[in-house]
């Protein structure tokens, strides 16, 4: 009912699955989904230990999965929904695909592109704008992370995510 | 002899004829090359046209391909020698990938995140910075990007370079 009332709700839980995937397979659980109208365009979820490719990010899974989807290199019309507040390539990436809109949930205080220490998808002298909408199922998106580095300091592993 | 003087310059003869290689697929001509040592670790051409992906530019791909002949997510004693002024997107990219230092030719007024409108790789809040080295062979690299897009307004095609 609640997602019925807030329908990037229902989205970023999709998001949170594929965050939850990350986290099962070992890496730093952040997830995102591209939506067009109501329906999944593109999934993904951070892979950048298993591939060792550091551009493997969420986001940027998620954009080239719309792309493929879609066939066009341009997502207007499409909203990007992502757990984590994305870093300056996932921003970056939102306004090459002319998103129209991400939604994301928690912060990323150390890295965060798309308003703590950027804005760069509302950066007026880039040649697209979007909108954003944060703080959405924030608590478990950020509950989801926490736990990810309480485990890897008790197991006393690689605790940073690269940004 | 020059090269032997300026060893930027000889591998940004080897990011132009990437760039050359995009030009002649008809894509926005950008070129780029990982460098470790004495070696050319990765290679890249902007793809966006070819895979209808807006991430395919020249330096995402350098850097995953040069993570991938090395093994490591981590490129820390490389160089990454671009054509053109990388975008956030790609100057992003170059921080998660913990490059040592970047080398440009032309710059770009439009989107350029390494000095232009943003610098990115040198943000002291980010966990990474990156030694910035611009315009080297910056005619040669600014006139293919002219030429293309001289052509191009002749044919009447499409005259961005999404950024």
């Amino acid at each position: 009912m609640d997602d019925l009332l807030n329908p990037h709700r229902k989205w970023m839980k999709a998001a949170l699955r594929e965050a939850e995937r990350a986290f099962e397979a070992d890496e730093v659980p952040v997830g995102a989904v591209v939506v067009r109208g109501n329906v999944i365009v593109g999934r993904g979820h951070n892979m950048v230990e298993r591939l060792e490719d550091p551009t493997a990010h969420a986001e940027l899974i998620a954009i080239t999965a719309a792309c493929s989807t879609m066939g066009t290199k341009n997502l207007t019309g499409c909203t990007l929904y992502v757990t984590l507040e994305p870093c300056p390539m996932c921003a970056g990436a939102t306004v090459l695909s002319r998103l129209d809109r991400i939604v994301f949930g928690a912060f990323d205080e150390k890295a965060g592109a798309a308003s703590t220490l950027f804005n760069i998808p509302q950066d007026p002298r880039l040649n697209h704008r979007a909108e954003i909408i944060s703080g959405i199922e924030e608590e478990r998106c950020a509950e989801l992370l926490q736990e990810f580095f309480r485990r890897k300091r008790t197991q006393g592993g690689d605790l940073t995510r690269d940004a």
